[in-house]
């Protein structure tokens, strides 16, 4: 089957492409009877949208979303709920010049290699514009994990060379928003600031990771043996544009470790399924299921394809060419891509926590 | 839906429990007219077998694989292949002083949690045993593969402290199934060997990384948005037991680096499809689609949770109790771990072949 | 997973309530390359509309289909293909009576019962309007089918107790579409027409049943053993509003018969696959699958629910009360489902294409 | 994707030839702690049996069913439950002389085209004995039901030209399993009997029909607009061997009814949700939905095709020759069909009782 569509009790599907007359979506599979926040919905759609400040593409779409269906009274009802987001600022002239053109890892070849040709204004179904649709799922995610008091939070955690090297629990998370990079310690956050600044005074742009952490879902999430929680999570985040990598708890630096550091002792707790654990190299997680304990991760996003410098390449013939980037982009992704990494977090737990329901144990 | 099947057009189905009567598994979607090669399946086994060399577990499953179904005069017939593998060296009594018990960074406690009571003989179904289903189904996936001439080979890149740090390209891969730790540079291996061997004796376990490459993949492979190639694989990889983390291409690498250095520039190729890139930091995908270069990634386990080592959890009750690891378990997960790798990439590249075919453009 | 998806390798999502600002849907997984017939698609929605003659509701809905993407210079891209039909005439104040009422046969009681409240204006997610969006989909799905060859054709083939009893063979399929009732028989279809408009004087509906052959498919279609091709055109048919029942081939009427006189004979044959039968008891379909004959089928309607009549029922809190239906619903269900049993069908054989091409045999 | 699954939330795959070593399943999504009732297994496995009267094949298959997995200490334990039926009674050597004939409406020549070659063997895949395993994934859907009160119940309704034309509710269904051919009247059954019997002699075979009730559905299951409850039982029903249609309430009868006798009034009733209906031409069912009324429906289902008989019919090169039948197969279907039917029912029905708990409303 084709692939735009994300969840298997809760399930978004999403559509359109950057010069289109739009894109949205469906999410198909929420219970009926959340409140409808449209509130919280306004506030992640400017947490993503362009223009927000200097370091962030200066493109300018309303992002205004319609929703079209599914909810009534200001809940939700049960029925698929429909969503549209109009596309204001599409200046295709931008890409006419790139038409015969492949830019250099943008998707453009795998496009025409795939379909036979493509809609190449924007980067067509290719462009990160698509990530829109997922905030809106992701916040009407959000909207069900409330009710479950489920926070999701995501933030900066590296911006090329600059790293933040704070283990989350010493960090006020709140915080992040209250800078452009959207990373929780002030003075990193100006560095990596400066670091964007520079790097696109240079035509140039600059990866990053971002950090994410689940707190308060209850143990049982996750479907072994293949659905395995983090595996989802993992999938959710890799499907993101310009992610590369995505590493769970201890992550990549378990490869290192011995066992009798790594794992976690069980110890009796305070919460209300009794017992936790002491440390959590587990990220939360164990078995593919999660046990109680904060669920926390890692993504990884490479620098941006588009630079503002000369470039050699080749066109759809096969001939080398010279181009020149051009365009509204971001010299980095990662500020605006903490709310997306929120939102596919949000619809995987929603996603397993309807699918736990389904399949709760029997007391008999 | 429950979630013990992976993948949507060549699909693998997996049952059973460390300690019941058998494990296996149905492959569905597999094209008819494939020719078996009982050869290439027995040797995958052994790959993965415990008991081949002294790094790994000495349990002695003989792991012989009946083929239930589906093939018929040599060749698969496109009905479903059901297979069967007896559970023969199942020692119960070893795991019954830990009915109570919950281990440490074992899914003890969260099958628990789950399903109200676990079969806790051996982990159950948690138990790495079941990826002998997993090697199985990717032995038939690779008898697919080769009529394409597409290739998976996986090896050990990092055993804790032990990194091979070599460019892939540099490295004779096929010399990594000539150890026992299958590293393909001998002198990294002898030492990851003997690392693995003082790690077993102090009763203690080590974590590790494999890296693979898959070669031949036509442009093409990978349906954006969500089921993008490397998220697929990334997911496969991550259902994996002990996996902490994948990344692909440049990976994690790829958030210090700048889009100067890290675009691959296109170049006229000597390729079937004419263009190719000077480096590879995409890993073979852009935009979520193979763009006929190597597809490279890696992966990182953590260290094996049982160790021989006395340490403190909690028991059913949440009551706190010493236990001592016991049975006959691998110092280090990894030498075993690379068939399992190769498996699970060679399945979803198999059932993204069967998806590129399904939606083949129109030429008209 | 919730139900608003059908199809695996083509699919359509839908969405939309009756009174709600619009309805619409998204088609995931139609191949690139499809010349779109923006004037096959406003053909079949003019067959489905409201308004058209003076035996079908008066309503007056412009469905005008607004393409959002999936669609660049006059062709299918490969991506999703969005799509919107805006509502015009939505009164929502005829059905404020009926907002604390369960109307007999109608689905209010158990949209109550399912979500805990309803969108009761029109009918909501459960009123026919929905299937305008199956319209779009089929049409789609007919211009895949085009490339094939494949022609889906529907007709009336009875109201009420005037049945058209002979054999499509017989037929001018095309002839149906020049009267209001689509029953291709001049004598029959007026026959229809004056029970109809009868009927409708009586304030009172009636049944019927559609009959539908698909002509051109190659032998291959359909997948065993649960997704037989029969299979899934029963249940797309059995999803439209008001369907009870559906039979293929010899249908019911084989429950009365001999297998000798049952028995389709294989006979030598000019087609492209050289062997055919001289009988078609099959329907069609043999083990599932095309086998390169006409496939046929037929679909039972009920009489509309609401009817411009006094009737007793119950209210929300389980009380008695008399009601008395209004709106402007249609007398007869089946002319104006004529194309929607097309689309559906189309839909299922679109998809069962593009499986069959997904696992086509190896010619090793 | 291929089609040997069945059921989203609980799913029942299935593999295996009538000839080969053994045919099998796995069923997927079934709640822990359903106590195992291995009696009724068996029961249910004895019903379907061949040689269990003289109106059925004589074949002798002992059915033993072998639970591999998912079943711990007498309950699921909500991990796959893996099964197995090994084949003990194939004479291939019957069917050599088949290998390259295609017998008259069998799956012969459909499995070529679709495949490219056939296991010939007693019918391979196609062979009815695949539903066994049906019958096993039945049974434990049956399990899970009892839990919630519903019960599930076939019988013969119709056997060529002998028709029970009661309606059920003057049935005494227990009865139906004190005959050979399962009919809950003394008399008709005894008509039917006579009639298999001389069919039987003639070398021929008959047609039939089975009815079926589910009583206890609560209120909610069904899922609009795809997946409403009648829809999937049509297509878990067309599914079956043999079956050319399906209808559920009026069901065809429907076509020639006018809405005022048609709708079924509400009135107050004494069951938990308050609410019932005085008729029930609905079947149970609304706008998708069950109502928490009988769920009723009739299966039609062909004469078997093997008739021991001389026929004419092609070779695998398309040219004229005669064959005449042989094996040792059922003069009519419907006996054995009964508890196929019954299983069919009860997995559609456990499948949308997850669904339901998984989408279960939020009370705010």
């Amino acid at each position: 089957m084709a692939g735009n569509s994300i969840g298997e009790n809760f399930r978004l599907t999403t559509f359109g492409e950057s010069h289109g007359p739009a894109i949205g979506g469906v999410i198909d599979g929420c219970p009926a009877g959340i409140v409808f926040d449209a509130e919280l919905l306004r506030s992640e759609m400017r947490r993503r949208k362009p223009g927000q400040s200097k370091i962030v593409s200066q493109r300018k779409e309303q992002d205004e979303v319609e929703i079209l269906s599914g909810i009534f009274e200001g809940k939700t009802t049960g029925a698929p709920i429909g969503f549209l987001i109009r596309n204001t600022d599409a200046r295709s002239a931008d890409y006419d010049t790139l038409k015969e053109v492949y830019r250099p890892s943008h998707a453009d070849f795998t496009y025409d290699a795939k379909y036979g040709f493509r809609d190449y204004r924007g980067g067509g179904r290719a462009s990160a514009r698509e990530t829109a649709c997922r905030v809106v799922g992701g916040a009407i995610a959000k909207m069900l994990l409330a009710h479950h008091k489920i926070k999701v939070q995501a933030w900066v955690s590296q911006v090329g060379e600059i790293v933040l090297d704070k283990d989350y629990s010493l960090l006020n998370l709140e915080s992040a928003e209250s800078n452009w990079v959207r990373c929780p310690d002030a003075v990193v956050a100006q560095n990596m600031i400066s670091l964007i600044e520079r790097v696109r005074k240079e035509g140039d742009t600059v990866g990053g990771t971002i950090s994410a952490v689940i707190k308060g879902v209850m143990p049982g999430l996750g479907e072994p043996v293949f659905d395995r929680l983090h595996a989802d999570l993992g999938k959710s985040m890799l499907s993101i544009n310009a992610v590369k990598g995505f590493d769970y708890g201890s992550g990549f630096a378990a490869a290192g470790m011995r066992g009798s550091d790594h794992n976690d002792p069980f110890v009796p707790s305070g919460k209300a399924h009794k017992i936790g654990t002491s440390s959590n190299n587990s990220g939360g997680i164990q078995g593919g299921i999660s046990n109680g304990e904060d669920i926390y991760f890692r993504v990884a996003f490479k620098p941006v394809a588009t630079i503002i410098q000369k470039q050699i390449t080749v066109n759809k013939k096969g001939q080398p060419v010279e181009m020149m980037g051009k365009g509204r982009h971001d010299p980095c992704v990662v500020p605006r891509a903490v709310p997306i990494v929120e939102a596919m977090a949000a619809l995987v737990i929603a996603d397993h926590l309807l699918r736990f329901k389904s399949q709760a144990p029997f007391q008999g």
